[in-house]
């Protein structure tokens, strides 16, 4: 049995996890991403602890405890360097999750632990796997030969923080203009799904909302292109352009055995993957019909608690 | 002793390169493309066989015979699928090379040899590296963890093929448009140039050239820059920061420990270097102050055989 724990700046998510790789209990508790880092790092062990003792497990019977952290976490080390939304500084988590604990502990950033999740329930023989996230913004994580990459410094497969439009005027977060992720995260989406409400106000999307932007959301769009209206239909097409320009740009550089796409919209399944699918035709290199093979994440939210429970299998 | 072999579509360069990394003869013939795959290996084995004895080596003083070569190569089963412009398909270049002479035979994409020949010479403890090459396109090769990353089809690290500028009208010889390549290799730095020229016949830089726009070339923007050409400066500046802007995207993906640039235009040094490096410093995720070196590439010409000539060390 491991346990996978999944930080965010709310909530401590921790998860029982078996050999199957099944999530057989869970506890949560929430994040106070305020406090002193080592807090935090000792309020997991705790939350760990008592998810392991409430379902009838001690310690001994935890091969190994994980983590999946936002920020610049370097698993080599155990140390998050630091996170935007947690008050960690160079936080030696796994120590003091071992020293709490008695067991080995494992850290990784929380999108790349999520994509390992998805690579092992696939459970195949691959030289590698990208994971891209659909969400506030475009995340990721490069799984190669079996192990995570997170660069040097533990900051690497910020997929999403490539610049596709170099004459955008999205600013992005990270502060560049016209990233992958200001033109094909779920945020992009709406950005423009309310843009193309408030330019056409009697269209059907409009009154799906009853021309109420703040109902606006990921789904509005698909959801009112499928039902036949036009304007939908626009935005619902550039935005699968946009993720699935992005996605040729990676098959470039990686050639991956397997590309997954994930976030709630990849529910979409073959509606959002086929037109990818079929751009990847044209605007990648390949040969012999030897390319990369596009499919939808599976475990939705569990893959951050399954991927850190993993890490130490 | 090794043998590298730099394969182009007009010729066949092999060298003789010693333990310490150094090439000390070369012998050149002309490539032949349009011929059969298996004749053109042949003759990559019988340069190799005449060098090595014209020099007073025999073949079992040779280690091993390497091939950089432009194309889809895998270097697991020594296939070459295809290349653009020499006649290959599914060329068994190792099997060949090795019946004829008697040692083993490597392969390799001719961008991703010259990288990982690069990153021998710098003789580093290093976890990973990016090259990437301005010249008539933009090339890379990744080197992670001492090894070559060709992708699971040997066509990846296709790094030039990310698109910077969606909307871009500069199409790409992969036919996307607005490709990293279109805006900062040099066909696109002497494009620009031109352009200049022609929209300011009166500046310095047109003077330069005599207002005969066949002879703008790499270097006519940087001479005007230099020179203090305020319509050249503005090309130029353009140009670094197109380079830079996908350094950054590199970067962020990667977090190389070294990113070095090469291609004649690397011979800028600093002049080149400098801009990028600041642009990184804003534009790219880091922590701590540790983030990638950058660099320019050492080797020149020489990459091809000296990293092919290594794939066998």
């Amino acid at each position: 049995m491991y346990i996978g724990i999944d930080l965010g700046g709310m909530s401590i998510k921790a998860g029982l996890v078996n050999e199957a790789y099944k999530i057989v209990a869970t506890k949560t508790m929430p994040t106070g991403a305020e406090r002193h880092g080592d807090e935090i790092a000792k309020d997991m062990a705790k939350l760990a602890l008592e998810l392991a003792e409430e379902n009838g497990y001690k310690m001994q019977d935890i091969k190994a405890v994980g983590v999946g952290c936002p920020g610049a976490c370097n698993s080599k080390t155990g140390i998050c360097a630091f996170s935007a939304n947690i008050n960690f500084k160079d936080t030696h988590i796994c120590e003091i999750i071992t020293k709490e604990l008695g067991v080995p502990a494992y850290l990784g950033n929380d999108a790349n632990v999520a994509a390992f999740g998805e690579y092992k329930v696939i459970n195949e023989e691959m030289e590698s796997m990208l994971f891209v996230t659909l969400g506030t913004g475009v995340g990721g994580g490069i799984i190669l030969n079996g192990k995570i990459y997170e660069g040097f410094n533990g900051v690497g497969a910020e997929i999403g923080h490539i610049q596709v439009d170099k004459n955008s005027e999205n600013k992005c977060g990270c502060g560049r203009y016209g990233c992958w992720e200001t033109e094909a995260s779920v945020s992009a989406l709406i950005r423009e799904t309310k843009k193309a409400i408030e330019a056409n106000p009697d269209c059907a999307m409009a009154k799906s909302v009853e021309g109420d932007l703040s109902r606006v959301n990921g789904r509005t769009s698909f959801d009112a292109a499928k039902a036949g209206d036009a304007v939908a239909q626009k935005i619902v097409d550039a935005f699968i352009k946009a993720v699935g320009e992005g996605v040729c740009s990676m098959i470039n550089i990686f050639q991956p055995e397997v590309l997954l796409i994930g976030g709630a919209i990849s529910k979409e399944g073959d509606y959002l993957l086929d037109p990818i699918r079929k751009l990847a035709e044209t605007d990648t290199y390949k040969h012999n019909g030897v390319h990369t093979r596009i499919a939808a994440a599976q475990l939705g939210n569990d893959a951050g608690i399954i991927g850190a429970a993993l890490l130490g299998e």
